[in-house]
């Protein structure tokens, strides 16, 4: 797809078919985040593809109980290691965020453009999740999302909803 | 172009032809930004484009006096505001560095669509970046990076550096 149209047509998916995502398919949105730039090109980031039943439902009671997420076939879970390094003077051991949020969005992104809904869930328990899939001491979980095909199929991806105006988000040379 | 062009042709650039960015085509990229997903939407950020001589000269030696950033015909600095939600129940108020990273990635990956160069900066020092803006309190800046037309053309945009292998990041199950 057009870039445009990928960024246009992103939404989140919260229902999905039980249909399984292909490992080619699951493999090119991989890459996109293989690819991903992170700062001094660390890459310090972990994807945990969770396709097993058992450990999908382990993980609903440490996202918020949200039980539609274990609807879809895959749920992934990135991670991301913290290092020395103290990014804008003030994020301390949470500069990794920077660098996790940046492979989750090609990877959100890139969901789309092969026609997988996701929706990225901020509303876990880092040390539950962690706890679930052994995720190791100097990591932390950065972010959850489902990934499957949506339910509504294409109609799934509409316009994005309301957002501010340019003006408001955007300012000329100071805040 | 292709989604999957722009996320292979993605390359952090340093040097900069003086050719400026016609709004429109600026306008396309933070076009982009404004419909990126945020978390419950807040859309919790404020892209400052820094155009005046005067002003970027000032943001070089809070962003570690890296001189070759003015080079660029705009800087961009996104700023976050704190918002009051403990994002996976350990990032406090860096939870918005979350958000903003999403923004930030797609205006890198939107100018790259547009033939434009970025770098995502890291090494910047906050308060001083603050100073120079009028950011004011509750509002912290997440990144920065120029934008304009490589000095290579289109030859800055080659297949990305090295990077780990998909076994190295991906893993299935548990971490």
């Amino acid at each position: 797809m057009e870039f445009f149209d990928v960024v246009r047509t992103r939404r989140s998916v919260r229902s999905f078919k039980a249909e399984p995502v292909p490992d080619e398919v699951l493999g090119k949105v991989l890459e996109a985040v293989r690819i991903a730039p992170s700062g001094s090109n660390r890459q310090p980031w972990r994807f945990i593809v969770v396709k097993n039943e058992a450990v999908k439902q382990k993980l609903i009671p440490a996202c918020g109980d949200q039980k539609w997420l274990a609807e879809a076939p895959v749920i992934v879970v990135a991670c991301g290691q913290i290092f020395d390094w103290n990014r804008g003077s003030y994020m301390g051991e949470h500069s990794v965020l920077v660098d996790v949020s940046i492979g989750m969005t090609h990877l959100i992104l890139g969901a789309r453009n092969e026609g997988l809904g996701t929706c990225w869930i901020g509303f876990f328990d880092n040390a539950e999740v962690k706890k679930v899939l052994g995720v190791p001491e100097g990591w932390n979980v950065v972010g959850v999302t489902p990934l499957g095909y949506p339910k509504a199929g294409e109609k799934a991806f509409t316009e994005p909803g309301p957002r501010k105006q340019l003006s408001e988000i955007v300012s000329a040379d100071k805040f």
